[in-house]
């Protein structure tokens, strides 16, 4: 283990999942939240050695401090720690907001842990939430820290990738943030069809299920991440809603044969993902 | 058992399920298949008691005969069937031009039970793949033998439900061959990201993969389903791609607060899902 004691401000899904992963590689993992009833779940849950009365007493504390929390928080945690001068992390879906926001911090590095559930909070968390997913370093950190951060993150079970932070975003932007907006898309439309045909619900099989497993995710999380990487997220949308126009233009003239490629392009970047998953 | 002797023509994933499922609720089940090594696999996983040589040997040894084939197979099996006189089912996604097909059959029941997985084959069979899955029956069928296929439909562990089959195929464009479309349409975007930037499969997490998982289903099954309801698909289709034009719009004027409201239908039309599936 490449830090001794471990300070986690933020014990939901991911703070409360790292917090479990660091104990068992053999950290000492003191915990802050704002929320006392979440940090006395996260000691009940064992993810805690001790818990911080407040964000700088943790920082004080630990020889490496994760700033667990949903952006604007991130943010806001980044700002009140003013010149602290030990290693310190994120785990925020978007980097470049972060990264800008973090400059005076000199040994901080924006990372992103590509795990998830769709439903946060510690009661959700597991300490092999991160086993074999990808946990991105802002490509900007200091060579020393990064270093020692991506020991960190291996010793998590975590796959370090070095990435700029820019890049990071415009990428996330279609792997992450683009799948969300059509969950919630397509969830909004199976509520408007049901609310015209109540049977709907019951015509719903495996497959829309699967593909509403993300609309479980709270707006409240996700509205500082779109927002904050509404650009390349939005270029993506377009993308998709004009590939879908076209679609729809097709069948419109009972023609499929646009499909056939699509379905050739979408099987083989499905299979190339258990691929990667499987490694 | 509403019937003691059911013949199965296509023991791929579907007619190897109901197969299985029939066996265990105690019917005799003999089966075909136009592939003979699908055939020795179905008897091999213990689907079938016997093999029947041609569809219409299968049809006159059985009081019930399930066509689990693709549409244009069922269509094609409909014809061949001439003035069959006893009960049959088929289990295809579309109705209305199954129905329409099967009018000379005086005891055809079009059906469709919502149940499936991205993989298909006899090897995928599960004999309790249908347990608490809708199974739609049409509404234009005989009183007298749509009873008994409720009861059989009930016996496999489904929910009988009965409706029209144009309105069938209006409700599953949009609860079942639109997240078909969407999985395809995001998949073919990865792959196009993808091929710009060879991280883009690093930076996909659990929620990229629930959203690709049916993605793997091949196109060759889904084309005749999508062709045969591509004008209430296309309306689906067009709709949500109208959606994710004003929220790429809105995105680009870096608002989010369309996306509130469609969060929070899509949340609440996934807690119904979830509650429908708990019953």
């Amino acid at each position: 283990m490449s830090f001794a004691r471990i300070g986690v401000a933020g014990v939901g899904l991911i703070g409360g999942s790292l917090a479990l992963a660091a104990r068992t590689a053999g950290a000492v993992v003191i915990g802050f939240d704002t929320d006392p009833a979440v940090l006395d779940r996260a000691r009940a849950r064992g993810a805690l050695d001790e818990a911080a009365t407040s964000l700088r007493a943790l920082a004080n504390a630990t020889d490496l401090l994760v700033l667990a929390l949903p952006v604007p928080a991130t943010l806001a945690a980044l700002g009140d720690l003013d010149s602290f001068a030990g290693p310190v992390i994120d785990v925020a879906s978007v980097k470049a907001p972060v990264v800008a926001a973090a400059r005076h911090l000199p040994q901080f590095v924006g990372t992103h842990p590509l795990a998830g559930r769709e439903r946060g909070g510690i009661d959700a968390a597991d300490g092999t939430l991160f086993r074999g997913a990808t946990w991105t370093l802002d490509a900007s950190a200091p060579a020393g820290v990064a270093t020692r951060i991506a020991a960190f993150i291996e010793s998590l079970g975590a796959q370090p990738l070095v990435i700029d932070a820019a890049e990071h975003d415009r990428l996330v932007a279609a792997t992450s943030h683009l799948p969300q907006i059509l969950a919630v898309a397509l969830g909004a439309r199976l509520a408007a069809v049901a609310a015209e045909d109540g049977r709907a619900g019951a015509l719903c099989g495996p497959g829309m299920r699967s593909m509403l497993r993300l609309a479980h995710s709270p707006f409240g999380l996700w509205e500082a991440i779109l927002r904050a990487n509404a650009r390349p997220l939005a270029r993506d949308v377009r993308a998709l809603a004009h590939s879908l126009e076209a679609i729809a233009a097709g069948l419109e003239r009972e023609e499929t044969a646009l499909l056939g490629p699509l379905f050739a392009d979408a099987a083989r970047a499905a299979r190339s993902l258990e691929a990667e998953a499987n490694v």
